[in-house]
């Protein structure tokens, strides 16, 4: 497997990005991703049960459609809380992109990250539709990537390529995040296309599995957005004989894992303000998913992650942050070793005492630089 | 019903505080509660799985003991996640207090608070029991509130009293803070003291209630602690007809719901770092659990609470928050009305459309000062 860290789109995929006003800076705020042929894909959307217009949008295209061809995606406005309107400019939006590529309406996904219960302006993105889309270009990539930041401080790109069976398939995934699950200024998005063939059961199962170790094991402040995304199109133009199960899936998921790994690890280390990257170890869990709870009662700890601000390595705010996830656990079972806590990037390793099962959570430090950008934020 | 900020103890208490060197800047660091004749006593203690050595002692002491006499409680360390030597530790101090005091073991209670994971020193607690017992006064407990303090900048007394039959019932409740559930540095303490005659059954359902609606409806940093205890001690002095059900009772229960919350307040509008009290009333929920476990979500925002210290009014943090509580709700039916931030004293009220159960909790903004106490404290 051959991993880079900028972002090569794979054929038939083509992106643009644009600055069309939502921006007050002036900066890019609008980004279209492109593949012909059509692209099989897979979502995962964010639970909260308040969300956002373009994610009700693009989940009914989802379901309506065969394949996806555009996705349309904008910053400096959520359009979230922004009632029936709102739903019905998500709507225009994937119309005025259907027209000017002459494709179906459905087969356009929507997506949105920036202020939260602001009506979108969308005669300022309708304006920009045919600029953005005349400049769609294989190179385009690097645009679009920035159309999609908020406050992030750099732009999040990862390319994967294997071979599967005699084709090499190629991967490319972008991601904007910064306060990761910030409600209304820092969406977690991550767009992946690939060139693979593969059966929609088996892309579905592997984006699952992929996002439940990756952005589903980070955390920077608890709080869950109204507009999380994470997107794969799969568009075939690899040639490779068509992947479902055995050999060629284990390798296809191991890329995909890999993709989003990576982009979830650029997330935390680009969150609001941080100073750390912190990786969370717990060990001799139950199941994964016990050692994962654990994990991120940890790194959602306001005491520890300023502890770690303060390199202060006081152990007994992680037994109390354990304690408190619900567990029952005697202290004489808690092992837990701090490293150092000099440096950028600290390791916190907790066993259990319970099973055999394992979780690794990232996580950033609770800095006055965190609470700087989302005091002054409007 | 009288009510007055300032601690009197009621007949057949006492109180004393003094320094033993746990606290390295000499401050008061030892209190100790005694009642003649001996309460009845009712406790609630933190539900976090690791739980601190005195906690397990006092609960043991609470079981075998008809009455207790004796509180004995430190500040500058919490005796937590120390092992079985922690227990012992706590073990002899009470034996200490006993033997002074010529009372039986098991009817002194402990609690400790401070620091996790330091061994107790009590050599210096030991040394200091002559003392400590010798000035035990009616008026000492103005000393035994500064000597359970840690970060708190103000100390917590209140007093109540009220007619119940033909006699008076006076309360005095006091209590620590700061950071409120902040596992190492501001274990939340309260210890209330009452001459009421009441039956222990009457008694424990009266704390329960209090709680419930008092010290379980505020939050700081969503940190819960491993040493919080709430004490009740009702030493029958005032000579009324024994509560156990019916006006008597209602009547009690008020009084002791609003030493809860009063201290409950204080221990809020004392957290560490904060510059802003916030109060949420969350209404039209289906149930009171429902209506709390809501206002709770959005009392441990980070995102909200930092957008209060801002004076940002961004009520889609607020509408986020919600959504990621669990509960399904639909944008319309949520209705959001966040006051003017400006000033000391912040209302958010939150109609969810569902039913008419309602809930308020107390909280406080998220501060650099927050992050500055706790990134320093060791």
């Amino acid at each position: 497997m051959k991993k880079s860290l900028k972002a090569i789109l794979p054929d038939g995929f083509k992106a643009n990005g644009v600055a069309c006003g939502l921006k007050k800076s002036g900066k890019l705020d609008l980004a279209l991703l492109y593949s012909n042929p059509p692209a099989l894909a897979s979502a995962k959307f964010t639970t909260n049960s308040i969300i956002a217009a373009p994610l009700i949008v693009s989940k009914k295209n989802l379901k309506s459609a065969k394949n996806i061809q555009a996705v349309l995606v904008n910053s400096g406005n959520a359009n979230c809380f922004t009632g029936k309107a709102g739903i019905r400019d998500a709507e225009l939006t994937c119309a005025y992109v259907a027209r000017e590529l002459k494709i179906a309406k459905n087969s356009v996904l929507v997506d949105s990250t920036g202020i939260i219960g602001k009506k979108l302006d969308i005669a300022k993105i309708k304006q920009k539709i045919p600029e953005l889309v005349s400049g769609l270009s294989c190179s385009g990539i690097q645009g679009a990537e920035k159309a999609i930041m908020t406050t992030d401080t750099f732009s999040k790109e990862v390319s994967v390529s294997l071979k599967i069976g005699a084709k090499t398939v190629n991967f490319c995934g972008i991601a904007k995040g910064a306060g990761m699950i910030a409600p209304d200024m820092a969406t977690m998005l991550c767009f992946i296309m690939t060139d693979a063939k593969i059966t929609k059961r088996a892309l579905d199962k592997s984006l699952e599995i992929a996002v439940d170790k990756s952005f589903n094991c980070i955390s920077v402040d608890g709080c869950m957005s109204t507009n999380d995304t994470v997107l794969v199109l799969a568009n075939g133009t690899a040639g490779n004989k068509i992947i479902s199960e055995g050999k060629g899936l284990q390798d296809f998921s191991e890329a995909l894992d890999l993709v989003c790994l990576e982009l979830a690890k650029m997330v935390v280390k680009d969150a609001e303000g941080a100073t750390k990257f912190i990786q969370i170890d717990v060990c001799q869990a139950k199941d994964f998913q016990e050692a994962r709870r654990v994990a991120l009662n940890i790194a959602n700890s306001a005491l520890f992650k300023t502890a770690v601000f303060g390199e202060n390595p006081n152990f007994g705010r992680v037994a109390a942050a354990v304690g408190a996830s619900g567990l029952k656990i005697q202290e004489s079972q808690l092992k837990i070793n701090l490293g150092s806590l000099k440096g950028k990037q600290v390791k916190l390793t907790v066993g259990l005492s319970r099973g055999k099962a394992s979780a690794t959570v990232y996580t950033s430090d609770l800095t006055p630089g965190y609470i700087k950008i989302n005091a002054e934020y409007n």
